[in-house]
Parts: C-alpha cells; sequence; structure tokens
C-alpha cells in the first residue's frame, strides 16, 4: 500500500459508484464513501473504506470529492446543504447529465468555492479501474492536471477542454454512436440469423469489419472539418445503389427495415442537396439542416 | 517471381477489377485480363498481364475465373455465348449482388460444368491486396479449400459456407452496420461541432470508444443466439433514459433527430413487449416482427 495516494471521497454508492471506490481503495487510496442507504458501504469497509456519517463528514475527510448518484437534482440535494464545507475542495461530478447541467452545477460549485469538473463513465461498473476504459472529464484544465494521477485509478482519464458541458456531450454524441452501431449490428444478425447464421458466427466478421469502418472515419473527419467530400472511394449514389440489396434481403427475411429506411432517405437528402458524387461524410450537411425544422 | 503460382482471370477491369488483377500480378499468379473497353488493361498489361482479345480467350486462359462487373446481368451477357468454354473450371464471382443472384448464378454455372464460388469484397480497390481485408466466400468447401492460397493474394478470404448466397447476404449486413456507423458518427460529429469540436478530435475517441462497443457485441451474440437477454450491465430501460440527453442536446444544436428519435422508438416497442429490464440485445426481437407488417 502506497502511503502517498492522496484520500478521495465517493458519494453515491449504486453499481457505478461502488466500483469507483473500489477501484481507488484498489489503488491504494484512502477512501471516504458515503450513501444514502448506508448498507451499501458494507463490501467496501470491508476492503478498507471508512463510512462517513454524514455528508458534511464525507465532504470534509477528503480535498478530492467524487460524486455519482442518480441525477444531478440528486446530488444537489445532497451537497444543498453542507455547501459552506465545499471551499477549497474539488468536486468531480461523474452523475450522468445533460451539458446545460454540467454549466449550472459548475457555477454552483465555483459559487462555493470549489473547483469542479464534469465527467463521463464510458464503460459498465466491471470495467471501472481498467486504464483501458475511457473516462471523460471537462473543466479547467489546471484542476484536471492537479488530479489527473489520482483520477488515472478509474481508467484512462481524457481531458475534452474548459467547457464543463463537454463530457456530457461527448457522453451523449458517443452513446449515439453506440445505439446506431448496436442497432445495425442487431440487424445484420437478424438478416443473416433468417439463413441460420448464429450471431455468435456473424459477429467476429462483424467486428472486425468495424476496424474498416473505424479507418473509414478517420478518412472522413478530416473532410467534415473541411466541409469538402471527395469521393474518391464510394459516393452516395453508389451507397445508395448498394442499399436496396439489404432493403430487398432483409423484407425477404421479415426483419424490420425502418433503420435502413431512414438511412436511405438520408442518402437521398444528400444526393438531393448535390452530394450524389460526393463520400458519405457529406451526409452531415443534411443532419445539420434539421428537415422537422424547415 | 514464383512460377508455381496458378494462372488466374480476371473479367472485368473498372477500379475494383483492376486491383484484383494487379494483385494476382503483384504475388506472381499469370493473369490473363479481359474488359468490354480493352483500353483500362493497359496499364495491367504494362505489369505483365495478357490481355484476352475475347472472352473466350479470356475463359479458356485459366481454370480460375475471377469476375467482377457493374452487376450479375452484365456477367451473364459476358459468358452467356461462352457458357461452352466454362466446363471445369470454376468461377469466383466478386461483382455486388444479392443472394438470390447469387443462387441463379450458382444453378447457371453449374448447368455449364463449372465449379461456383460467390464473394464480396470488404473493401475499396486500394485496400485489395492488403492481408488485413476481408474476402467473403460462399460455395463448395471443396472448391474454396482447393482455391484459397491463390484467393489469398486479393486479401484474407473467409468461407461462410455452402449456400452460395451467405456472400451477398453477409455483404449486405455488414454494409448497413456501417452505414448505421457512419451516420451514428456523423450525427456525433454534428452535435460536438456545434460547439466547435472539429471532428478530427472527436473522432479519434469515437474510434476508440467502438472498441467498448465492440465488447458489448461480443457479450450481446450469444444473448442473441440464446434468445435470452439478462440486463446485468445496462437495461433497455436506462438506454431509453438516456437517450433523452442525446435528443435534448442534439435539438438545442439545430441537429436532425430523426436517427435517435428511430432509434428509441424501437428502444420502447422493445419496452412494450416485456424487454425494459433486459440487455439492448433484446432489440433483436422487435426487428423481427416488422412494424410495417403487422
Amino acid at each position: 500500500m502506497n502511503t502517498d495516494r492522496r484520500s478521495v471521497t465517493v458519494v453515491g454508492l449504486g453499481l457505478m459508484g461502488s466500483a469507483l471506490a473500489g477501484a481507488l481503495l484498489d489503488h491504494g487510496h484512502p477512501t471516504t464513501v458515503w450513501n444514502r442507504s448506508a448498507h451499501k458501504a458494507r463490501p467496501l469497509v470491508d476492503r478498507g473504506a471508512r463510512l462517513a456519517a454524514t455528508p458534511r463528514e464525507a465532504i470534509e475527510a477528503s480535498r478530492l470529492i467524487v460524486a455519482c448518484v442518480l441525477d444531478y437534482e440528486a446530488l444537489r440535494a445532497v451537497l444543498e446543504p453542507v455547501a459552506g464545507s465545499l471551499s477549497g475542495r474539488v468536486l468531480v461530478n461523474l452523475t450522468s447529465g445533460s451539458p446545460e447541467q454540467a454549466h449550472e452545477f459548475a457555477a454552483w460549485a465555483g459559487s462555493h468555492g470549489a473547483d469542479y469538473l464534469d465527467g463521463a463513465i464510458m464503460t459498465t461498473p466491471p470495467g471501472v479501474g481498467s486504464p483501458e476504459m475511457m473516462f471523460l472529464y471537462s473543466g479547467p484544465d489546471l484542476v484536471f492536471e492537479a488530479h489527473r494521477s489520482t483520477l488515472a485509478a478509474l481508467g484512462d482519464p481524457l481531458h475534452l477542454g474548459a467547457d464543463p458541458g463537454l463530457a456530457s456531450l461527448y457522453d451523449a454524441a458517443l452513446l449515439g454512436l453506440m445505439w446506431s452501431t448496436m442497432t445495425g449490428w442487431l440487424h445484420g444478425a437478424a438478416v443473416v440469423g433468417a439463413e441460420k447464421t448464429p450471431a455468435a458466427v456473424f459477429t467476429p466478421v462483424a467486428i472486425r469489419w468495424l476496424t474498416a469502418v473505424a479507418g473509414f472515419l478517420s478518412a472522413y473527419a478530416p473532410q467534415v472539418d473541411a466541409g469538402r467530400y471527395p469521393g474518391d472511394d464510394a459516393t452516395v449514389d453508389v451507397q445508395i445503389a448498394a442499399i436496396d440489396h439489404l432493403l430487398h434481403a432483409a423484407q425477404a427475411r421479415r426483419v424490420d427495415n425502418a433503420l435502413p429506411e431512414l438511412l436511405k432517405s438520408l442518402m437521398e437528402r444528400a444526393k438531393a442537396a448535390g452530394h450524389g458524387s460526393d463520400s458519405y461524410a457529406s451526409l452531415i450537411e443534411v443532419l445539420r439542416e434539421p428537415a422537422d425544422g424547415r
């Protein structure tokens, strides 16, 4: 045990908060915990955590406070009565919320003299503590740098910028990517599954293919930033022709086509906007012009 | 140059067909090429390819024929007049098409005494010849095994099964995954881009996140095969709550929400079907019950 480790307080001991406290204990940090239902602290106390009797005792036990509760309202309810104790401390809020909530909380914490980092945990509780897993943070550079090494106990800490809303914004954007990817995979698994191909056979091929897709994203990112989308490899026109094969194959196998039909309609809007011979990245132009906002 | 390499004929010299012939030449295969417009053969002839004057001469030059033309109709038009020369040869058809077209072509080739493999190329022309790139094949095991080492010149050959339609079916399913993933990424890039985050900054984080998502797919594949979806890590109910953050964040930034709204509606259909406390993989149940087919 490394006695140089800074002490940390963890507020909230749901599955995720407990995983956070456990990772800090694993890394030798003196860890104080608090939860509305104290019994959830038992396994952590058995591993060496100190259970605070009150939120005030929890806050005053450490300079660094890591919070992970149900939502921002719940955290505010816990901290508001003890706001006077926050001055000079650092609040790292890993509660899920919106960029707007992060802005409000940063202002509130600042008004009580606390430094504030907002964060997002890009893994499930069993992944906490693994150095491959991303933890996203936003807030002042100096605050992040001062606590980076402690935060590294939880996962790989990435600092996105000083705007406290960025972690929540990235979180939402990355979850959107996840849902899109998982649903596209489920659609494909349903299509090949109709021909008796198990998902366990299809999925390794799908995952390998995602590596190639990641290469396309890397190639398209500078196109998005430049606002120019040369269709050297594959054009929107080519993709529109190709998606009909999927629509027909899925329909013949009675798989719901709402997702590929939506994707085709976005491609056709891009084509109508003059991007037929551009790359798929040009679809960002139609995403930036909401159909329902016209 | 390895003179043991088997000779191969390539029919069709578009960007992709030319890349295929080039990869065979790079691997030392005596390569005969044919294209409707003979001038496209020039760069390949300069690299050592032999240009056949007619389709018949092309077919008769090699036991293994690799075809990659615009569509199945175009290939049929080239081969029908010389079908009598196909007997005893192996036709590897890398033309894009549907599983049904692959079945028809396999039957047609068989009726003329030819072995048949259908294939799908999971890369763009510049990726041809790279051992990381997947080439999917379907058709008789023995035919695939007999030519695996030659086909390895084009990319990593994966055999999906004896049903000749499987390569096209996987192709469609994997492209669906690609479009879903790319569109989810573009949506996320539009959302964070509204806060001045360049796509080139967001994308490495997104790609790293896809590695975690691939882990979720691996965990969910056996759930799909078992038809049981324990929501140990994250439930459909939790995802429905989380997607509202994305919808609000995107709407506030005037990004088109048709994609996340569709994803949410699929989640809500899964919840309505009793999967609220199951994992996201349970959405395959609603994809298998088309809304428009009720």
